[in-house]
């Protein structure tokens, strides 16, 4: 299964909004390559990045009074995709009306979102991330790309047993095992998964968050089309939501734009813990996206990805009926499931 | 479209002179690979670079008696393609029948022409390049590989809008424009464009061969099957004719062997401008041959080239026609567009 | 022509025991991925090296008591592919039956020997290396790869006439020619191919083993499905026996496990002359593999490789038939072609 099966009428999230300045990037949305660019009052446009003349890819070009200038014979297009100018035709003569796609896009909370197909005006609104507004959270904001799908990506972010494993001394070890419950609830457009009975992770980051122990509550969620977010609770005050927008800019490769908003019960200002932080989840990050990149390469041996799974597998079987569109029908969470782990 | 529609009966360079030594060397043309080597009366013969035992390239092996021998047993071929010699092969048995195609190779002017199809005797003349017997003229002759096909290659090189936006600052600039009526004359092998009107180009190409500025001739011209060759005149005494032969080596590389003959009128000889003209030349198609490698890989991921084209884009219809074996019924040249260009 | 055409059913050498210790091995076999480990009492085992879960390579893992532990959700498996952990399912649970492939192993005289298929309990025994248990016999053994079929690298190994041209000077030279008789005998699972009347070779290693000169008996041998051996023979007490099993990594790619024993009519130990002997056969091998990968990677162009034989080729047309399965119905060596060759 490939990123193809994405639902493709969706809001992605294609680049941070400071990424976005005079010069025009390069994106792609579905293999597509798209260009970004703002048009004189600042505003984001997303066009399919090929003029239509000769082909050349319109984000090596520049920006000249708000329009895309293409950088082999200089005509322009507006963030409408309309041609506006092509160099050299007398102006006696009207423009051709050579169109290219053109992608809605709304920039917000320091994200550039990108509908998912071009030449439509969608009736919906991007994701909020949470707490976006409240004073005491930290947010720290990352996009990375992943060589695999917005399936794997999910299920990878989501899976609590491989931390042992795949990450070994950095969030949980092998060590020590305890009997934890987790409980499946199925909403119509979301899973959740919450795990009763878990002490606080035994690696690095669970001592550094909360060095009494304790017991935590966590939750790991799917939201279709494609967002995962992992949330912890320890007490009243120390709360983390990791929150990512899984962006299938090609069949296998996912953009994973990622928003962590925590707090803590700490007299000094949350943000110094994001340099200690930081790179210790970009270490457990590096190393879910070498797995993810190893197995898909791995399976072309094979003739592709093939999975077995077992119960502890608890949230894959229903990102795969979420991707696909097979909707519960029920506004509110409803348990689906109730298993036991020992990890 | 690829090279695969490029006429094969016809005569392409594949070398200088001078690149052909003792030592065999290794071409390709329509994507077949070619072997080039001397007999032992200096006259260049061209293979097909297989040999037909164990398919071992002749070009890595070296020429023994005038005939190519195969590295890895010592098979060696003359330059039609006979095998002359089985190492091993006791002398009372007779050769072996084994034949590699030979193409037909003329040698001419300093460059090595070699006909598009195996085992013919065309009866036809390679081009003859302009003013090579005439001393007023310093002629340059190079060599250059471009990913793209023979139509771009071509098109490119005689496309005026461009070389205000990819070749900015060097060729002409797109600060000042000017109204140039531009001709279109049709001929049963070839197709021109007179451009009228037109000052001197503004870029340091121009303010070097005509500091006084003025106006020029310029015509830009493309010969079947895949010569494209410029000519500009200012006055009587300046004057160059930059003329490319186009060689299909692959479906989308082609080899550009060029040769630029001008005369200026000045006291000092011509080819002391060389060294200062020749790097801003190279500069100017190294920009084409980046553009033309990147709009090739760019439209992979839009399922290959779909061009959209405007009357400025005079020749490139003409091109594929030609191209295409589309001949025109004509001996001489006539008018088939005139167009107005603001550039 | 590729290795999918030989046969499976037979034992192959994957590695030399030394090489594999505590960590697991990769390697592969008819193109299929496979992991080699250890056993809590150092047998070895060779499973399909893919973890049924989500597909990680085992071989990226570690062996924990006796078993391959993937590296993702730390699954292990024993030598007979069972799975015997899924860390995280609660105790109460029954283990998944999910197994992995499971080919059958032999370990003997430094080589691990691998069956071709998964799941058999082969009835036949992997080959027996001459002279293993003799001591006047110096054995030096060594793996390489090569790019290029069984059938291909058997057929260079055991040619004669390439030697004065591929190895100049190293081997033979195309300097002095002899007349040399081939005579070429055939049997159920095997043929040979005998010269008589040739002097000791002229380059340095036959220099270094006969100063004296001299006449030799040589033999050059394929036994099926996968086996080239040398013999030399110079007087009572110089011989050489060079046996390479050819093992089908993939489609083109091919292992030579060699092993050379020898002795010499000298008072040091044979030993000495390895360090002198080794580099000089290195060399000639690299020019072997280099000539194999070339011609391989020389026929893309050409659509595959296509061979034309004469006489000199006296074993490929038997290998062919020997790797085809087409055995002769004779317990005994018979003779079936004799030959004049002038090397």
């Amino acid at each position: 299964m490939t990123n193809d099966h994405v639902p493709r009428t969706a809001w992605y999230i294609l680049a941070k909004s400071r990424e976005l300045k005079h010069a025009p990037i390069a994106r792609t949305l579905f293999g597509t390559p798209l260009v970004l660019f703002r048009d004189e009052n600042g505003r984001a446009g997303a066009l399919v990045d090929r003029c239509p003349h000769r082909n050349a890819p319109l984000s090596q070009g520049c920006v000249e009074r708000g329009a895309v200038e293409c950088p082999y014979h200089g005509w322009r297009f507006d963030t409408q995709g309309r041609c506006v100018e092509v160099p050299g035709l007398h102006p006696s003569r009207a423009l051709p009306k050579f169109r290219v796609g053109s992608h809605a896009v709304i920039e917000r909370g320091g994200w550039i979102w990108v509908f998912g197909t071009p030449g439509t005006e969608p009736d919906t609104e991007p994701f909020e991330f949470p707490f976006v507004d409240d004073p005491r959270y930290t947010r720290v904001p990352e996009t990375i790309e992943a060589e695999g799908t917005v399936r794997d990506v999910a299920e990878n972010a989501l899976d609590v047993p491989h931390t042992a494993f795949l990450h070994r001394g950095l969030f949980r070890t092998a060590k020590v095992r305890n009997d934890i419950e987790v409980v499946v609830r199925r909403g119509k457009d979301r899973v959740e998964a919450e795990y009763i009975g878990e002490p606080r992770p035994s690696g690095i980051i669970g001592r550094l968050l909360a060095p009494q122990g304790g017991e935590v509550i966590h939750f790991d969620r799917f939201i279709a089309p494609a967002i995962a977010q992992v949330e912890y609770r320890l007490g009243d005050d120390a709360h983390l939501v990791a929150t990512t927008v899984l962006t299938p800019l090609a069949a296998t490769k996912t953009l994973i734009a990622a928003e962590v908003a925590f707090r803590l019960p700490v007299k000094v200002p949350t943000s110094v813990f994001v340099p200690i932080l930081k790179p210790i989840a970009l270490q457990i990050l590096g190393q879910d996206l070498r797995m993810l990149k190893t197995i898909r390469e791995h399976a072309e041996a094979f003739g592709g990805l093939r999975y077995a799974s077992t119960e502890l597998d608890v949230l894959g079987p229903h990102i795969d009926a979420l991707l696909s569109g097979n909707d519960v029908d029920s506004a509110s969470l409803g348990e689906v499931a109730r298993i036991r782990m020992h990890v």
